[in-house]
Parts: structure tokens; sequence; C-alpha cells
């Protein structure tokens, strides 16, 4: 099996960088996060059933409580997902966040792919993503999916979702930067839960607060397919600072419209700005991260050219159907986010 | 399938309890824990390959970095082992920590069962065991075992070894509690690994550490076997706070000394005073917690009882070949441990 790569791994470079292969929240961390933390709770197993985090997390979703599952970050209700359902053989919409291929391939199941078209400028076609449905038994959907940017409306994902519920598939949709999305109510598939019995949504709470260290995620469903999956769970995955951590964060509702606000307008300034940059070919995305293709030279040079400048971006190359061509960068701070610009006009390739 | 219940369940009992249940470090986590979190590491991704950490271990263990497997607890280690040697039919020598047979069958396999003999005083008979190991695909040993206390020795492990790698069985063996025994040098299979390759060890930072709200475990085996398991692993199960704490806490031998001696201390007062309570079988054991079993009336009612004065035992009743005549209680703080005391010997059955 191939290796799977991630962003965020600063580990292997030495000194201070800024990181843009990481899709985080760029304001940081809720400030008040420190006064939660009484570190005495490490004494403690957590709740096993986390009831609080779970009543936290429902009253912010709008749910009940038994339409909740919390995991090790988004990753462990993802795994649990194919898991727990028996998931053999899931359609991926193609390029997408390469867990959803390895927790599929882990469990001995051999994934379909339905490839998302560049031409499209990375729109996922609904109707032909339907076409690719027959004789799966699963459907695995990033909204917004990484590393394209891209999003389905809440409107588009309810007609997926009736057809695979005639068909009797299962459809997770990883909601995981939803939140970053300025008018995400229009995006997002909560209402749909108790509709549709076939839907599992699942959420991170690592990369919109800013806490990717945390490994809090959580999933969200009718109660028949959050109890199955719950089944499968191994105990005490969330440890206790971030089940307490989790309790308060979702009362956040200042920061949360902050980050908002800042992401929409920096990602309309960066890709005003990348746009006039002559060898890149910018796609347009709906977070708080842009896909780039090199139109010459790859993503190899460009990675060790931006290094030198403390710059880290996301290689693209390993996401399927894209090549050395494409990259993936964050949004930061502003000044960092100017630096990256700066760096990458200066680059020359001849 | 059933329901597995652990103890430590502190949650559902609304007031403040003694909790005999959960068996963790009764003298509390290292003191100067408080001192090493930095909350801002949560803001970055744990290094995924958790090299520091893992290089703490092995320099504590005295093996190799590539020895060393890190998990989200022992429980997340236990899981792979199953699952990437794609275990079916495990040999569980019990009454024995419930998720052995748990990931088994969450795999879809069936466990067979080794019946650790109450007339052997729940000593192992490893020679009963080798005569069960026919037809097996793996081993999964709890030494010390929980709930009964009891641990081979080293030299005997070596003995079982030897067959099951002719026998070409895997074998897990958890040392989650050895630590907890003062002579455990005699018990643990670290020196076999490199002669073992079948071997597969798991051990806990979470009950020796006093944190099991941390969240961390850890595997040892050849580099073959670790490799291999390290393939199923999920991406940052191990959340940052645990990383950090865990490369320090593996120093603490002056700690480690202190619990040892204190835990020996306390189970030799310990047992000589349950004992005296005409109503208990209690049974001999070699770590931090003691299998009880009641001559009459039954766990339920002592339970109750005991939570009147504050004091939650371990109903031991859901042990594979336990009833509802059995209970485990950990050893806590002497103050305690002579609450607990007093409280069985003024309990009245007729």
């Amino acid at each position: 099996m191939k290796q799977y790569e991630h962003g965020g791994n600063i580990y292997k470079y030495g000194r201070k960088i800024i990181d843009f292969s990481s899709n985080i929240n760029p304001i940081g961390m809720p400030e008040d996060i420190d006064k939660l933390i009484v570190l005495r709770c490490l004494s403690r197993y957590p709740d096993i059933n986390y009831t609080k985090l779970k009543n936290a997390i429902a009253d912010y979703i709008g749910c009940k409580t038994d339409n909740v599952i919390v995991g090790n970050g988004a990753d462990e209700i993802i795994y649990l997902f194919v898991r727990a359902l028996g998931i053999k053989r899931p359609l991926i919409p193609s390029p997408s966040f390469s867990e959803y291929e390895r927790a599929a391939v882990l469990s001995g199941g051999i994934p379909v792919y339905y490839k998302i078209e560049e031409d499209n400028r990375y729109i996922i076609d609904i109707n032909k993503m339907i076409r690719n449905m027959k004789g799966v038994d699963g459907l695995m959907l990033g909204n917004p999916n990484n590393p394209t940017g891209q999003a389905l409306l809440a409107s588009e994902i309810r007609v997926l979702l009736k057809i695979a519920l005639e068909m009797d598939i299962p459809v997770m949709i990883d909601e995981a930067f939803i939140e970053f999305i300025n008018d995400y109510k229009m995006y997002e598939s909560i209402d749909l839960i108790n509709e549709f019995p076939n839907l599992f949504i699942v959420r991170a709470a690592t990369k919109f607060y800013g806490m990717p260290g945390l490994r809090l995620g959580y999933g969200i469903g009718y109660n028949s397919i959050v109890r199955k999956i719950e089944m499968y769970k191994e105990p005490w995955t969330v440890n206790a600072i971030a089940d307490i951590v989790g309790r308060e964060i979702f009362n956040e509702y200042e920061y949360m419209g902050k980050t908002r606000r800042y992401v929409a307008k920096e990602i309309e300034y960066m890709l005003a700005e990348l746009k006039k940059i002559d060898y890149l070919t910018v796609f347009d995305t709906k977070v708080n991260f842009i896909l780039i293709k090199l139109k010459y030279g790859n993503v190899y040079d460009l990675k060790d050219k931006l290094l030198v400048n403390g710059i880290l971006i996301r290689d693209a190359s390993n996401f399927r159907f894209l090549d050395k061509s494409y990259f993936r960068v964050a949004i930061k701070r502003h000044e960092d986010n100017l630096k990256l610009i700066k760096a990458l006009e200066e680059i020359r390739w001849r």
C-alpha cells in the first residue's frame, strides 16, 4: 500500500516556518481556552459515554444527543463509518482527502472513483456522480472537498441522498471545513438527518477551532446509524482535555463569526493576487485553502524554493488524479499571506 | 452483541465517591506534569510519526525506536493488533479484559477461551493453555491478568512463545499493569522481542502514571510486526498533550519506585485485612487490584451497600466465567483503603 501523506507535517523541518500546508483556523484558538484546562482531569478516565460533550454538540448543531457520536478527530469517525457499516466498495469523488480511501482499503474494500473534472473547475457534477453510484455500497464525499475547495449546496445533497436512499447506499458527508464558509447554512446537511437515515455527517473541531493538537471530531446522523457506528467505537478515544475543551468551544459564537468574516475577506484577496501570477492556474474556493496548478515547472522544485523563504506549502501531487503540477495553500494571517504572494511572485523558473 | 462494561465509570454517580473500580496509580500523577503543559501545543498537529515520543519510550524500555508503536491508550494498540494481523480465532485465557474479546468480535472473529481455573487460584497452567492453542490464529494474554491479578514469569512466557512460534501464532501480551509489580523485571517479556518475531507487547501509560484521562499506550515488538501494525494505524490518535507529557513521564524513576513500594506494602496489608472478613474469598494478587468472591449474597447488593458509604467497587459479574459473586477492588490511598475495609466489615447480610 502506498504511503498516505498529509499537510501539517512541520516536524521534519528543523526551523521556524510558516505552514501553508495545513488547513487550520488562521486566527488561532479561542482565547479563553487556557483558563479551561484543569490538568487534574487527566487523573480520571473520561466519561466513556461523553454525555456532557455530546450535549454541548447537540445544542450547537440543534439535534438530539443520540444523533451525536464523538471521536478522536474526524478521522476516527471516518474509519468507524466504513467499519461499522461494512462498506467494501465506496464511491469516492476524487481528488479528495486520502483517509477515505485508506479507511476503505484497510477494511478490505476496493473504492470506486468518480473523477471530479478540472474542466468544470472541480465543481462536482451531481448527475455524473449519480451515474457512478451503480454497484457501490457507500458514498464518501467531502463537502467542502479537500483539496479542491468546492462545495455542493444542501439542495443538491438532498437530490443525491434521495437517490442513494432508494439504492440503499449509506452516504458519509465530511463537513470538516464547512464552518469556514461564510454562508455555510446553505451548504450543511444537518437539517436532512431525520429525513435520511442513510446520511452520516462527519465534523472536526480540530480545524475550525485551530486546535488540531486536541483531536476532537464528531458525527451526526439519524439515531439508528449513530447507534450502529457507536457499537464499533473503541473506548475513551477522546482524552480528558479534549472532552473538557470540547464542552466549551461550541459556544464561541463571536469567534466563529470573526473567523468566517476573516476567511471570506482573505480568500477574495488571495485569489485576486494569486491570479495575477502568470505561471499559476488558480482554482476558486469556498473555504480556507486554495488548489493551484503550475503552468510549468513542478511542485517539488516550488516547495524547495519556498522553503528557503521559510514557507511550507502542501505538495498535492499525491492526491488521486492530481500530479506534480498541483499544490495547495491554506489561508493564514494576512502578513503571512503577503509573504507567500511575494515569494511566489519572485520565483523565476528560467 | 452484549454491552462491554468497564471500571472507572464514576460519571453516573452524582456525588463524590472513592473509586475502587478503576485500577490506576493510587499515589496520583507525577507532580511536575503541570509545568510541562504548554497549551499552545494544541494549535499544531502532533508529529504524525511521534518520533520524540517513541524515542523516549525506546530509551525507557531499552529497545530501538522502530520497535515502538504509540496509541490512544493500550486499547487502540489491542484493536490494531487484531486488525493488522487479521486474527479471527484468538485464544483468550479468561476471565480477562473484555476489550480482547470485543476487538476480535468486531473484526469478525470468534475467540476461543481457555478457562483459568479458580481451583488453581487463577494461576494460569501454561501446559493446559498450550493444549488449547491448536487451531487458533492468535493468543491474547494479560500479564498480569485483569481481573485476576496473577502473572506468568518471563521464563514461562518464553516456553509459550517458543511453541507459538513453531505453530506460527502471533502472541499479544498485555503488560498494562506490569510496572506495578515490585519485581516486574522477572515478569516482563521485553527481553524476548528480538528472539520472537511473533511477540507483541502492549503497555499503558494511563494506569501506572495515574493519568487515564491522557490516553497514551504503546506497543513493543520486533521491527517487522511493529511495521505491519503501524500500517493499520489511524493518523494522530495520540493528541498533542499526550505526546508532550509522554515524552517526559518515562524519566520519572523516583515516582516509579515509590509507586511500586507503596503498592507492594498496601497489597500485603489489604490482603491480610480482607481475608479476615468471613463472607469473602480473597484471591492473591501481584498488582494494584484484588479479585474477591462473595461466599453469600450478590455483588449488586454489595455495590449498593457500599455506594451508600461513598465507595465504588467494580462489579466483576460481566467478566467471562465469573458471576454475580465476584467483584474487584483497586488499591487506593491508605486512608481510603481503611474506609473500604471498615465498610466491608460492617455489612450484615442477614
